[in-house]
C-alpha cells in the first residue's frame, strides 16, 4: 500500500522579498506584520490538515533557502517585486533543482518577472499593468479542479492592479482561473504548471498595496494550491540523462 | 512533393439556420439579405485565396446539407439558435462523420448548443447569458495562432449579448481569445478543438441582434479560421476498429 | 475552513459487464469470482484510506446502476466488452449526467468502445487492435501526476491484448502513460479527461484473457485513479443555461 | 485583406553543429557533403513553395547567426550535439529573442540538450539513451496536425538511436508523434511549443551515426514542419511590459 503524506505535516517556506514593508506607508499600514504573517495566517486557518509554515525573505543569508531548507520543504511560496535582480543566481538555481526534483512552487503576483518563474517559464513573462485600483473578478473555468473547491466564481476583489493580457508564458497546462479588471482587460490570472517532477501554480491576485492576502477567498485558493502542489514524498528525483542497456527493466522489481 | 490545397479553391457552405430573418425586425434591419449573406461577403473579402462559398439553411431539403454537399465541402460555418431542436438527427451524424472524416467545422455564437457541437464536445455546452448590449473585448491569448493574424487585441465590439463562464466545454485544444464584459463577466470566445482527423473553432461573436458579422476584425477572424480548418485534401477517412497482424507496417510502402 | 473528504469513505461502483465469466472458460479460470472481484480486491488492498466498494453488471436490474447508486457513488469503474449496445441509453444518459456534475469515472480497456465513453469523448473511440499475448510495457511519461506515485516505469505486462494508434478520442487534458507493444505499436494508455464537473481516466491495459487485474502496479494505478477522479462533495452539480443580471455576483456571500 | 507569407520566399538556416563531420568516419561516409547539405537537400525537394536555405555551423563567426542572419530567416533548424557548451550565450540569448518574437526554431534530436532548447523550455531536457541501432517506429498521433500530412503511420527507421521517457520537457502544446523501439521504449518523438511569439517544433529521429536526413519520410515532416513554424511576417516582436492607461484600447485602429 502507498502510504502517502496525507496524514502527515505539509512543510511550507512563505518567501516574501520583504522590502516594501520597510520603507512603504501604505503597506505597513495595511500589513503592519508584513506580508508574509498574512499569507502565512490565511494558510493557518485554511489549509485542511497539518502543516508547519516558515517566512523567508530576501535579506536573510542565502534569503533564507539554504539546501536543508528547501530540502525540508513540501512547498515554496513567492512572492517578489520590486528586488528581483538580487536575489542571486545560485539561490535561483538551487530552487529550481528542488522544483525540478518535485518540490511544489506556487508563485504570486509579481512574481511574474522573479528569476525563478522566468527561468523554469523560458519567456519573458511581460504583461500589461495599471496600477489604479482596477475591481477584479476572479472567474473559475475549470470547476473540477482541486485549487477551485469552496470558493465562489467569481472571487470579488474590490480594488486591485490590472494584470492584462497578452501574458507572455507557455500555455498553462491548465487554465483554472480568468481574470477580468473594470478597465475591461483580461488576464489567465490562476495557472498550473507540471515541470520536472514537481508541480507549479501561479496565482495573479496580491498586490502589495491592497489587502489581498486578507481575503478570505483567496486565503482558501492558496490553501487548496499547497495541498495540489505538495508532492507526495520529499524525496528529490531531479530527471538526468543516462543509458540504458537493452532490456534494463527486465531485472526491474515490482512496486 | 506534398501537393497541398494552398493554391486551389476552397469551398466553404456558410449554414445560417434562418428563421429570425423571416420574422424578426430587428434581424432584417441589420441584415436585410440575411446573416448568411454578410458572413459572405466577409469571407469573399478577407480570405486570401479562392474561395467557393454556398450558403444553406434549415428550410431546405436535408437543410441544405445533403451527401454530396458536404463531399465537396472544406469547411463547414454554423450559426443556428431558436430551433436547433429541428435539426434532423440524420443530417447531425451526417455533419459529424464527415467532421471526424476531415471537414473543417467553424461553429459560431448560439451555435453551442446545436445538436453538432454538443455531440462533438461531450458536455452540455451550457453557460451564462444576457442579451443587454454589452460591450465585448475580444482579447487574444495566443498571438502566435494563424486564427489571430491581421486583428488587434482586443477587437472592440459596442454591443453585444453576453456569454460568461461558466462555458461548460471540454479544455479546448488552443485558447486563441479571451472575451470581457462591460458587466464584468469573461468567455472563452476562441477556442479550437481536434476530433478524429478534423478541425473545429469555436467564435462566440455574432447575435443576431448587433451587427457583429459587418465587423471587418470578425470577418478576418472567420476568413482566418477557414484556412487554417481546411483539410489539405478532400478525401475523408474517418477512424474505424480494425485487426493489425504483427509487423502489418513492414510491407507499407513509403510516401 | 474546507471540509474535504480526505477522512471519509469513498464510495465506489465497480461496474464490470459480466458475460465472458459466464461462458469464457480463459476467464473462468483466470477469474473465478469474476473481473469484479479482483479489480474490487485491488481497490481494497491499495486504496490509501477508507473505502466502500459495490460491483454491478450489465444483467442487474438498471444494470445495477440506479439514480440512488450513483447519487451514493463517488466513482465509478467501468469494464465492457461484447456487450456494449445492450446497455440502456437511459442509464447510460443517467450515468454521463452524474459524471458532468462531478462523479468520478474510471473507464478501463475495451471500455473504450461503451457508449457512455464514446458520448463523453465525441469521437469514434476506434483503435488497432491484435489479442496476439503482445506484451506490453507503461511508461509514465507525467511523473508529478498522483495518478504514477507508487508504481514504476514501465510496468511490465507478460502478456496482454495489442491496442494501437491511431486512437480517435480528443486530446487528453493529461497524458499519463504510453504503452508499447512488443510488435512495436505505440498507445496512449493512461488519459486524463475533465468533462462538466467530472474527472475521467482511461487505462487501457485489461483485457479478459490476461490476469492483468492481479498485478500489483496495475492495482496501484487504479487506486491512484480513484483518489485522483473522485469529488471533493457528493453534490451533483450539473452546468446549466441560465440568464444572469448585470452586477448579479456584487450580492454574492464570501465562502 | 490579409497579405500573407503564402506566396513568398520562405527563408530558412540550417545550423549543423558541424565537428562530427570533421572527426568521424561513420558521418563523413553517411554525410559526405555533411549534415547540413543532406536536411537542405530535403528541404528543397520536400518543401511546397519557394523556399531559400543557408547553411551555418559553430565554426563561423558567431556560429553564423548574426543579428542580421536571423533577422531575414523565417525559420532556423537546429541540429547540435557534442559542442553544446561551446555556443556562445550571446548568441543563444540572441536565437531566443527572434524566436519570442516570432521566428520558427526546429529542434533536431540531440538539439534536446542545447542551450537554446534547455533555455525555452525551463527544464532539464534529459531523457534514456542508447546508441545500438534499434529500429524505431514513428506514430502519428495526431492525424489533423499539418506536420503529420503527407507521411506514413508508422514511419520505419531501420536503424536509431534509441531516446526513450521519461524525457523531461514541459507538456508539449500539441503531441504529434510518439515513437517506439525495438528495445521496448517509447518517445514523445514530436511535440510543438509556442513561446512568445514563435513556433517551436522538436523532432527526434536523426542521429548522425544513421542516414536518418536522407528518409524521404523524414524529410517531408521537416517540410511540413518549415511550413507550420513560418511566421506570417519577418517582424519581430518581442513581448515586453508596459503601462496601460483605462480606456487605451478605445481610441486603437481597427485592421
Amino acid at each position: 500500500m502507498l502510504t502517502t503524506s496525507t496524514r502527515t505535516t505539509t512543510n511550507v517556506i512563505v518567501w516574501v522579498e520583504g522590502r516594501h514593508e520597510q520603507t512603504d506607508a501604505i503597506v505597513q499600514q495595511l500589513y503592519p506584520d508584513g506580508m508574509a504573517a498574512a499569507i502565512a495566517e490565511g494558510l493557518e486557518n485554511h489549509f485542511d490538515g497539518p502543516i508547519s509554515i516558515r517566512t523567508a525573505s530576501i535579506d536573510e543569508p542565502e534569503h533564507g533557502l539554504s539546501e536543508s531548507a528547501l530540502a525540508n520543504a513540501d512547498v515554496v511560496l513567492w512572492w517578489g517585486h520590486k528586488a528581483h535582480h538580487e536575489v542571486s543566481d545560485e539561490v535561483v538555481a538551487r530552487v529550481k533543482r528542488h522544483v525540478l526534483g518535485g518540490m511544489g512552487l506556487i508563485v504570486l503576483h509579481s512574481g511574474h518577472w522573479s528569476k525563478i518563474f522566468m527561468s523554469l517559464m523560458g519567456t519573458t513573462c511581460t504583461l500589461k499593468w495599471r496600477n489604479e485600483a482596477d475591481r477584479e473578478l476572479v472567474w473559475t473555468v475549470d470547476p473540477s479542479h482541486p485549487i477551485t473547491q469552496g470558493v465562489p466564481s467569481p472571487i470579488v476583489l474590490p480594488e486591485q492592479e490590472m494584470y492584462g493580457e497578452f501574458f507572455d508564458i507557455p500555455t498553462p497546462d491548465e487554465l483554472v482561473f480568468i481574470s477580468s479588471f473594470s478597465g475591461g482587460e483580461v488576464f489567465r490570472s490562476g495557472c498550473t504548471f507540471r515541470r520536472g517532477k514537481g508541480r507549479i501554480f501561479f496565482f495573479s491576485p496580491g498586490d502589495q498595496a491592497y489587502p489581498v492576502y486578507f481575503h478570505s477567498n483567496v486565503r482558501q485558493v492558496l490553501a487548496n494550491a499547497v495541498r495540489w502542489a505538495r508532492p507526495d514524498s520529499r524525496e528529490r528525483d531531479v530527471p538526468t540523462l543516462a543509458r540504458f542497456s537493452e532490456g534494463w527493466f527486465e531485472s526491474q522489481v515490482d512496486a
